[in-house]
């Protein structure tokens, strides 16, 4: 069959070499961000200095810094400092560690950020999940209340095991892994954790003293109810009045963002009254519990704690593994919205390695797990943070409290501690998102589901796990399904779209349009054929007229971005099938990487290159024309085809 | 910003409901096949008819039965029979259970399986590949020598596994799951496999006594090697003169496809001659071995038998689960292309339940494992089957066999079982594909060698279940990463094509057309959002000169056929971001799934109907009206846009 009608060629041209194809898909792969675009021009030595830069972000900012800048950096430092104090006390309360490592947690990491963090915002601090979840997976294996030396050993061994996981991490590039905690994923986990955070509060508001190690909604319950008999009236009406104020501070920075300030200091005010309280009205004689013996003095070193005897390896490291991956993913996704807001990049690979080194030079000098919380994150921003130096003002603040101060929050009621985590946690329980989510994805709100009740009724590493394996079983059956449509050609126009979303469209009679979604794998190959298939037969079965038999089937492969061999042969054997029946094949605008593949697998040669064409109208014009010039043998031929069918 | 261009609408209709919604990807996903489209519209009791007739085959072809189709049957059955007897002696042995359940195995499940399968050229009986592997995993549990009594009751628990999983599988429609065994996977496995079989198979050709219950390459040959005492020349001699025979008769077949019976009864000539040899040589005094002890009689119940001891229950159900599997794939597989062949169609649900039936059935009958291997069901096609009555006919057949001719193939030399098992395996390494592979696609071939590799080296589960996690790894990654590309037009045209496939596509100054691979997911929707990024970037890094600002962001989603919640949120994060940049995104081609979506999720209002274009074309010609009458502020914007950059 010659066409005499000119239509624009598909390019044929030989495939990329092997090197080539395999460079460009790691590049996007692993290096998305294209680090290095910038530098490719230059000469070596300012290369080399670029190349530094990229890897210690202090080498960029520490030249241009100034006065200027350090007076917003001041600000801001001292803001979270006010923060970190209360939180890193509660939330050390949280892992069952001594109250002192949460102040030392907040002292060496940021130090370590400032000089390889590429954020300009992040601030450096412990957070609640990832406590509560240290607790749990430890407190499993080595009670906290029977040997707290041990267990405190374990929580160093994990941060440093979180850290090596992190740094590997980064160095593979492997920030991709970030990408598999989906939004609806985190969350879910994160409502859930406030959940069961804010009840286990309770023990502290009532001040109860026995309770239970696990986590999840109903021994939480029983726990707190099962204890009546220890409920302290006093604890909660200064619990209730404390949790009020932290709330009222809340609104008014809703109100107000201007005012932001007031919910940033609210839990050192609450601290420092309820220090103050305390210490002149003999709370603890009260059933007030306070937190009791603070050392003064820096950081003693940890690194000879470090357990890796064999017993406690597996717990210890799926430890550190889970709450590094959950602390990274906060982390990073904080530090990227930022960023976004500001119109800069952060790199998802670096801050792995930033958090990394954080986590292992912590776990030499009693720190625990850090990374950047959102609650202190967001207030460096609004403080007005300009460079990672808030961070060292913060670490710098923290010294001279662990050097003169510490001991004044000794004083510090449990249950001052309690009302700041509760607060913290309330604003974490996301419903408005959740009801958006059930709303427009119904499957996303499964996830999140999943996440949220797994996490409030199971425990928090089967929720975060079940909600994960949920969101890849979406992505594979994704993969395996992937749409096709029948597509119509829109009156007065070359358009042709999908039949069932523009009714107007009409389908050209004797060609069959469909619209192949991409990929085409081995997983939906088969899917594919009898999709194809199907259609063939709906669209002869359900007319009897002869000028309905279809002669050509069009491919339009202009959203498939890749094919595998399986691929490829399926459509090897769609061939012989459509030939069998007197169906034309013909192949519309394959991408790059699938003509790559067709040409490698003679595929072009096969159906020849003259079935090939770069788009629809090209297509059925040419397809008329060989319908009106085999216009004499059409009735024989569509006879036939009807018969086989 | 009024624009006069007429230009086609984007269907901005309701969503559909969710339940339609549901009901349609629920029927894409488990029904792709659509069984019931024929019958919608008729009687109830033509319906009830057709309904039974779907799920009991045998009712849709048996009321046409006649006479000249039995003709055909009659001649394919006896064929294929003189193939199972051989085929049953040996991979029995191969199972480490005695050869007269090799017999039994295809005297019940043919019955069954005509009655059931959807296939019409599918010939039952037992497979190399997972005989060995049964006798691997049950034998790591009971030893087949030491307690052989044990070990073939586990092996009838680990079918009746196999049957409650296929069948379940079958009724809950997951199908889905054999397409994730890909094309590359199955080659590598059954290349593996048949590698491990064929030097197993030197014990038989050697006559060696003591044996290896490891089936990996290494400890195999060092079983061999190691007993060189035991070595026998005559058995040798004549494994040798039956290899060279059989494998003269595959010869034969390939240059005649005519002579397929010459392959076909080969091994029956061999076990017939060799039967012949060992009685009147007394082999049995010279080294060579005999199978021995073939009892009279049918198959005797063993539903007693099955053994659900705590202790065995892991192995079992294991061993019953990926044999199973494999077994389902292999069978599908087969009857799918030959359907494909005859322009039929094969339902894999339906076929995993007549699999599964036929193997709980066969675990009461004292029949192990079976499906339908490829080589019998080759030559069950080529003999001209028209039905399943093939089947019966081989049943009839053994029934015969087992009643009155069973004891004289207890004289069958074992060397000539390896013969035929060595031949049978050569056939399945298929190298030309690896090659084939190894050009097209090397992830592909790195999938394929796992398979093969791990099956040879290692085990033939953790080779196997290596290579289905690479392909998995490789669908999730895809997914991660789909492919964008920048388009320019094509001069002359309204076609807008990939910049780097089409050398003579030109971009649009002042307009980026992007064309985003599909799905928008979560586990992609950060790399989407820094790669668009990244693209206006280089834009605008590129050129120094100011027509080059980039005005309007077109994205082109004529190929996105899913988004979820977090791909709806980086578009909204993307508008924003380049919103700060003075640049203006707009929309084109979304398809139904995608915009029902965006117009839950309000995006669509949010970035207003006028930025969403059918075409690119449309949108482009809209995009020059605007730039052209904001001629005038042109400068200034573009400069301000820059500064920003």
């Amino acid at each position: 069959m010659t066409n005499p009608i000119q239509h624009q060629a598909v390019n044929f041209a030989a495939p990329r070499g092997f090197a080539a194809a395999l460079k460009a898909d790691c590049k996007e792969t692993f290096f998305p961000d294209d680090p290095f675009h910038k530098s490719k021009h230059e000469k070596p030595l300012s290369k080399l200095k670029k190349t530094i830069q990229y890897f210690i972000p202090l080498f960029e900012w520490l030249p241009n810094y100034n006065l200027r800048l350090f007076r917003y950096d001041l600000l801001a430092g001292i803001t979270i400092t006010a923060l970190a104090i209360p939180q890193g006390i509660s939330y050390a309360k949280l892992a069952n560690i001594p109250p002192i490592y949460g102040l030392y947690s907040s002292f060496i990491p940021p130090f370590v950020y400032a000089i390889f963090g590429s954020s300009k915002h992040l601030a450096v601090g412990t957070v609640a999940a990832c406590s509560l979840l240290l607790s749990e997976t430890i407190g499993a294996k080595a009670s906290p209340k029977d040997n707290p030396t041990l267990y405190l050993h374990l929580i160093f061994t994990s941060t440093f095991f979180t850290g090596v996981f992190q740094t590997a991490l980064g160095f593979l590039r492997l920030g991709i892994l970030v990408d598999f905690l989906s939004h609806s994923t985190i969350t879910g986990f994160m409502g859930g954790t406030a959940i069961i955070i804010c009840l286990q509060q309770l023990k502290g508001i009532f001040g109860v003293k026995h309770f239970t190690t696990h986590t999840d909604v109903v021994s939480v319950l029983q726990a707190v109810f099962r204890h009546r008999d220890e409920w302290r009236w006093q604890s909660a009406v200064v619990g209730i009045i404390f949790l009020v104020f932290l709330q009222f501070t809340r609104y008014v920075r809703q109100k107000r963002p201007t005012l932001f300030w007031v919910s940033a200091i609210g839990p050192m005010v609450v601290v420092v009254v309820g220090c103050l309280f305390a210490f002149f009205a003999h709370a603890e004689k009260h059933g007030i519990d306070i937190v009791g013996d603070l050392k003064k003095g820096l950081n003693p070193p940890s690194i000879q704690y470090l357990n890796f005897d064999r017993q406690y390896l597996p717990v210890t490291v799926r430890a550190g593994i889970v709450t590094g991956l959950i602390a990274m993913t906060e982390g990073i996704a904080i530090g990227r919205s930022f960023a976004i807001m500001k119109n800069e990049q952060t790199d998802g690979n670096k801050e792995m390695i930033a958090f990394g080194f954080m986590n292992i030079i912590g776990s030499f000098t009693s720190c625990y797990l850090t990374t950047g919380p959102f609650s202190k994150t967001a207030v460096n921003f609004k403080a007005g943070c300009r460079t990672a130096m808030s961070n060292v003002i913060m670490g710098l603040c923290m010294m001279l409290t662990l050097l003169f101060l510490a001991p004044l929050f000794s004083y510090t009621p449990l249950v001052a501690l309690s009302a700041i985590i509760m607060s913290a946690m309330l604003g974490l329980i996301n419903y408005k998102e959740m009801i958006h989510l059930l709303k427009v994805d119904k499957f996303d709100f499964v996830i999140c589901m999943a996440a949220f009740l797994g996490v409030s009724f199971i425990s928090m590493d089967i929720g975060l796990m079940l909600s994960v394996g949920l969101a890849l079983l979406r992505a594979l059956l994704y993969v395996a399904r992937p749409a096709a449509c029948k597509l119509g050609k829109i009156p007065n126009s070359s358009l042709y779209r999908d039949t069932q979303q523009y009714h107007g469209s009409t389908p050209i009679p004797g060609i069959l349009v469909l619209q192949l979604g991409s990929p085409i794998y081995f997983a939906n190959s088969t899917y594919i054929r009898e999709r194809v298939m199907r259609y063939i037969q709906e669209e002869q079965g359900d007319s009897d007229s002869k000028t309905d038999v279809i002669e050509h089937l069009l491919l339009d492969l202009s959203g498939v971005s890749s094919i595998d061999m399986t691929g490829i042969e399926t459509f090897v054997e769609l061939r012989r099938i459509l030939g069998s029946k007197g169906i034309k094949l013909i192949i519309v605008n394959p991408r790059l990487e699938v003509m790559e593949k067709l040409t490698l697998a003679k595929f072009t040669d096969a159906i020849g290159k003259e079935s090939f064409y770069l788009s629809i109208e090209d297509a059925v014009q040419s397809c008329r024309f060989s319908l009106l010039s085999n216009k004499t043998t059409m009735e024989e031929s569509s006879n036939g085809a009807q018969t086989i069918v």
